[in-house]
C-alpha cells in the first residue's frame, strides 16, 4: 500500500533501484491528448544522474518506454504504463549495506517494516523512485496545458545550506531556471551556490537547501474541502518526496510572526476581476485556489549519503562505522526541481479534473 | 469530495457553522473498544469556545451525541456517527457577509467554487468543522491505546507571534500544557503570550504562532512508503486545518542550514535496541517510524477575522470596506492544539491499522 | 470499513436499527442542485414499514432530516448529512435474539466477526440501513435530472415465488409501478403475487422474488474499464442490498443457452444513430453504456424471518429452537424496489461524474 | 480511472491487445511471501492461447517477468509489477476492425466513450487483459496459503450451452477440473461439450456457459458491511470479467422459488462448531462468511466473435457486414476458469487482510 496518489488522475509506481526498473501506471488520464516518448524523456533528463558536475556521476540514460495507453501519439483514456529498466546495477557495490545501517536512510526502518528489504541500494525509498512520478509528471503538464492553456508551474532552488537567492516568483521564467546547473534563476547566487556544493563534496559533505515553486494561471476554484484542500494535498505530494523535511506556502512559518493586519490578503477589483492587493495566502483561501499565484516552499535536507566516516549499527545490533563509497549527489537540490513540479503538476491536474466533474456551468 | 480522511480508520466530516449540525462518520474502528461520550466530549470541551478568557466568548456547549456504532458502551466495529448541534445561531450577525467577501477567508473562494455559499458564518470553512475531527481523533486515542499501549500524543504551543518558548519535547506533560490557558508548557513565555494576545484583541488584531507535537513509544514500522509516508500523510493532516500554512518534521526547514554530517542521526545500540543517538529526523526515516519520538511543528497564520477596518469588495465586485463584528479569537493556537492531537491520532490509528493488515509476525 | 459507496458521488452510511438513527452522508455532490426533505421524504415512503397490507406492519414514520449540505433550497457542494431517528425501538422484543443466532439471519457471522453485536434487532445487517440508500439515492436521482434530463429509471417486480409477470421494460412507466401494492406493474399478475404473499404470511412463511429495472435515455460512454464496468458496479450495488442473491444483465444466465449468431446484437442506423437491432447486452458492452436501455435483473430469497419454529442455536452453542415472533415483511419484494432503483442512480450518477471529469469535447 | 480493484490487496492493471504489452502493478502484499516467476506462470499458461484443440490457436507464450517486489525469491512488501510482452501482434489482420464496429465488441463503446480507440484487436477490452487479474491472483494465492493455510479455491465449467454436469462443489478438486481440456470435472459432460464445442465452430459459431467456483476452509468473518459485502465484492469481480452476464450465489436465482421455511439454514452444532446444516446461502450470510463453502455461479455470454456474417455499421454510420477472420475461441469457459478462480482470490485476499486489521483478538 501507499504507491498511489491522486484520486481522478492516479499514479501507482512500482520498482527498486535494483531489479528489473522503475515505472508509473497512470490511470484516469483523458483520451485525445497529444503524448510522445519525447515529452516524458525531457523531463527524465532533468532529474537523471549525471546531467551537469554538481550531481551524481553515475551513468543512468533512464530511457522511458510508454508500454500502454497511447496510440498513434495520443492517449486512449486507458492506463498509461511507462517503464524504464535499471542499468548501473553493481550490487556488489553495495554489499556492506548488507549488513549495516547507512544514518538517515530507510534501511533500518524498512527492515523493521518489512523483516526484509533489497539492500541493492536505496531499494523501493531509492530516488530512483521518482522516475515514475516525473514521467507522470509530464503527462499531467500535458493534461494542463489542455485543461488551463495558460498554466504554467516552475520550480526553482532559492536556498542552498546558508545561501539564499533573490528570485521573484511572479516573473521567474524556466529558462532563466535552466540557465545554470544549481538551476537557481539567481545567477550570481547559483555559482556561490555551486562552490559551496563543489567545496561540500571535496570535503566528502552535503548540503541542503529550499525549492520554491510557483504555479500561474490557474482559475479560482480548484482544490477540495475539507481534507483534499489544494495546499493539504500539496503538502503531501511535497512531504512524500525523498529527503523533504517541511513545506509552507504563502507566508509559510514567517506569517506566524505577522499580525492579522498585516498578513490579511485585501481584495480589490483590477481588470474588472475580483484579485488580491497582496498574495500572503499563497494563491489559496480555505483550501481553494482564488486564482492568484500559488506559491510554496520544500525544504530538503543535506543528502544522507556522504563519504565521511559515520557511527553505526549492523543488523545484528554491533555497533560500527560507514563511509559511503562511489558516486552520490552532495546536494540534492537541483534534481529535485523537476521532482516538485511534477508533483505539482499530478495534484494541480488532478484537481482540475475534479473540478470539472462537479463544476455547474452558470 | 474531500471530506473523508484516513484509509482504514477513515472519516468523514459534515455540516457547516449553520444548520442543523456538525459531526463525523468513522468507518473502520475496531470493535470491542470502550468507548463513551465522555471521552469524546472532554476532547470537544478543549476545543470549543468559551473555555478561556483569551479565546472566543461565543456561547457553544457542543454536546455531542453518538447515533451509532456502540453498544453497551463497547464498539460494534460498525461505523460511528457522532453529532453535535448548531447551538449559537445567530445568522443575522453575518448578514452583512452576505454580499462582502471577508479578506483571507474562504467566502470568495467557496463562491467561485460552487456558484453558491452558506453565508452564515465560515460555513463549511469555519473552525466548527473540526468538532468532527476531534470527535474522532478521541475515539482514535481509545484505540492508540489498545494498540499501542505506551503511547501518548502531545501538543503545546511553542510560539505565538515573536515569543517562542523553551520545551523539551522529550519529556513535557500534558498536565504542563493544560496548566495554563495559552497551552503552552513554559510558563513565562505563557504569561507573555498571553498578555500578546489580550493586547492584540483590544488593539482589534490578532496573532498567529506555532503548535509543536510529539507522538512518543510508536513502535518502528508505521508508515508505507512511497506516497503515504508518514510524514506526509501528517503533513497533509496539519495542513487540512483552518489557517495552518506550514508543516516541519524533526529539524525542519533548519534542517537546510546543517551540512549531512551534521544532521545525519548516527545508530547505536541503546538497551540493546537499535537507537538514534540525535533524532533531527523526528521519529521517520524513509516515511516510516524508527521507534523515537516522532515530532514536528504546525505554523498558523493569525485570525483572519480582525475588528479593524479592511479593504474588500462585495460580490458584485464594488469596492467597499469591512471591519468584523462580535466575537471571535484573537489567536487560534489554544484552540489548536487539541485539533493538531487530533489529526495526529487519526494518522498513526490509520496507520497502526494498516501495519496490522500487513505485518508478518517473525 | 465497507459502508461507503461511489467514487465521486460517494455515500457512507452509519447506523443500527436501534440507536440513534440511521442515516447518510453524501459527498461529491454538485452545488446548486434544488433539494427540499420532501424529495428525499417521497423515496423513503416507497421503503417504509406499514404502507400496504402485504408489508410489515411496524410502524415507522421514518421522517428525515438533512443536517447539512443544503442552503436556501440548493446544495451547497459540500457534504449531505441526512439523519432519520429510530421510533419503533422495543429491545424487549429482541431479547430472545440475544443469544440466539436466527437462520440465515446475520447474527451468527457478525458475533463470529466483531465479537459482539446489537442483537436488538437487525443491527447494523437490518434493512433500515438502506435508509440512507434511498434518501441518497433520491438525491442522485436530481442530478441526474440535471445531467441526464431525459433518464428515467424504473425498477418493478416481475417475480414473486413461482409468479412471472409479462413486462415490457421499454415501456413500463412508474404510474405503472405504483398501481398497486406488489409493485408489480401486470395487474393480473400483481393479483396472483398478492394472494400468494398474503398466503404466505397466514402460513407462517415467507417469499422471495425478482425485481427488475430499466435505465432508460442514458447516453453512451457511461462505466469505466476494466473493474469499473457498468455492469460490475450495478452487480456489486445489488449484490450489497439485504436478501439479494443473484444479479443478471442482459439476457443474463439465459444468454448461456444461446448461440453466439443468436445472442449478438446487430448494430444497425436509425435515425441516424448507431443502434442495436435487439438489446441482448442489456445496455452496456465492454463494461460501457451503449445508448440503449440498461436493463438488469436482482434475485431476492425469502425473508429470512418466519414464524415457524426453525432449528438453530444459541451463543452457548446450544441446540434450540426459534420463531419469530411479532412483524415482518412476508416478502421484501414490494419495498426492494425503492432500494434497486436508489442503488441504480447511485452507480449511475457516479458514472455520469466520471465521464464528465474525463470527456474531451470534440 | 477503473483499472485498480482491492482496498488492501490491491490491483492495476494496464495494456492493450496490441501494444508494448499488458501486466499489471499490485501493492498491498504482505512481505517476506516465498514468489517466483513459475508460481506466476503457472496461471497463466492455464489461461493463456492454443493450450488446447477447443481454444484459439493463436500463438502466445505468454511469458512474465517480474519487474519489482521481489529480492531472493520472497516479496518485499513494495509493489510487485508483472509485464507479459506482446507477441502476436498482426495488426493487418485488424485493418477492418478499423472502420467497423463488431457486433457485441466493446468498440463502439470505446469510440463513443474516448473519441479514439486502438482497433488493432480488442485493445482495452482484450481478454488479454486478463494476464494482470491472472497474474495477481497466482499472488493472491501465495498470500492466502498463508493466511488461510488449509483454503481452496476451485473453478470449472458446470455449463456449456444446453448441457449441464453434474459436480458436488464440496468435494471437487482440481486434478479433475485439470483433466480435461473443458475444465468440466464431470468427464461425460466434458465430452459431449467438447463434441458442442468443436461443432459450434466448424458452424463458424460459438457457445457461453456457466463457472461456479467454490472457496472451501476459509473461517468466518471475512467480509466487511454494508457495501463490501463478500458476496458483492465478489459480483464485482465477476461481473468486471469479459463476457459475464450473471452472477449468482448460494441457491442464487433458485432461491426465488423457495419458501422461506425451505431456504433457510438451520443451525446445528458439529464437531463443537455452530455450523449450517444446508448451505442455500453459498457460505455467507449477511455479507459476511460464516465458514461453510462459499459456492457461485458466473454466466458467461457466448463469444462475440464468430465467422458468420453479421449486420454491422461503419463508424461514418454505413451500415454493412462483418464475418470475423482468424483464430478465436468458440468458447470461452475453459479459458474463464482461471479468471474466475483468480478473481475470487483477489476478493479472499484482500478481505482477509482487511480482516486482519480490524480483528480484535478475544
Amino acid at each position: 500500500m501507499g504507491s498511489s496518489f491522486g484520486q481522478l488522475f492516479r499514479i501507482t509506481t512500482f520498482g527498486e533501484s535494483h531489479g528489473g526498473g522503475v515505472g508509473v501506471v497512470l490511470d484516469g488520464c483523458p483520451s485525445r491528448i497529444a503524448l510522445s516518448p519525447n515529452d516524458i524523456q525531457q523531463e527524465l533528463d532533468r532529474r537523471r544522474p549525471g546531467q551537469s558536475a554538481i550531481v551524481t556521476q553515475r551513468q543512468e540514460s533512464d530511457r522511458c518506454e510508454i508500454l500502454s495507453g497511447v496510440f498513434e501519439g495520443q492517449t486512449l483514456g486507458t492506463p498509461i504504463a511507462i517503464l524504464v529498466r535499471n542499468e548501473d546495477a553493481r550490487p556488489e557495490a553495495y554489499r556492506e549495506m548488507k549488513d549495516t545501517y547507512r544514518p538517515s536512510h530507510a534501511d533500518f526502518t524498512y527492515q523493521a517494516k518489512y523483516g526484509i528489504r533489497n539492500w541493492q541500494g536505496g531499494g523501493r525509498a531509492s530516488a530512483r523512485e521518482t522516475i515514475g512520478r516525473v514521467a507522470a509528471g509530464a503527462v499531467a503538464r500535458k493534461v494542463l496545458a489542455f485543461l488551463h492553456p495558460e498554466s504554467e508551474i516552475i520550480a526553482y532552488v532559492t536556498d542552498v545550506y546558508d545561501l539564499s537567492a533573490a528570485v521573484d516568483s511572479s516573473v521567474v521564467t524556466r529558462a532563466q531556471v535552466e540557465a545554470n546547473a544549481v538551476r537557481c534563476p539567481d545567477k550570481e547566487a547559483a555559482r556561490a551556490m555551486m562552490r559551496a556544493i563543489e567545496q561540500a563534496r571535496a570535503e566528502g559533505d552535503s548540503l541542503g537547501g529550499i525549492v520554491e515553486c510557483v504555479a500561474r494561471n490557474f482559475s479560482a476554484g480548484l482544490g477540495e474541502p475539507v481534507f483534499d484542500k489544494l495546499e493539504a494535498d500539496l503538502a503531501k505530494a511535497m512531504l512524500s518526496l525523498p529527503a523533504t523535511k517541511g513545506f509552507e506556502i504563502g507566508a509559510g512559518f514567517a506569517a506566524t510572526r505577522l499580525r492579522g493586519s498585516e498578513h490579511n490578503d485585501a481584495f480589490e477589483i483590477r481588470d474588472k476581476e475580483v484579485r488580491t492587493a497582496t498574495n500572503r495566502s499563497g494563491g489559496i483561501q480555505g483550501g481553494i485556489s482564488n486564482g492568484e499565484d500559488i506559491v510554496f516552499r520544500v525544504a530538503f535536507k543535506p543528502t544522507a549519503t556522504i563519504a565521511r566516516a559515520q557511527q553505526t549499527v549492523t543488523t545484528d545490533k554491533t555497533e560500527t562505522t560507514l563511509a559511503a563509497r562511489g558516486r552520490h549527489d552532495p546536494c540534492v537540490l537541483p534534481r529535485a526541481v523537476p521532482m516538485v513540479e511534477a508533483m505539482a503538476a499530478l495534484v494541480l491536474c488532478d484537481h482540475a479534473l475534479r473540478q470539472r466533474a462537479l463544476a455547474q456551468p452558470d
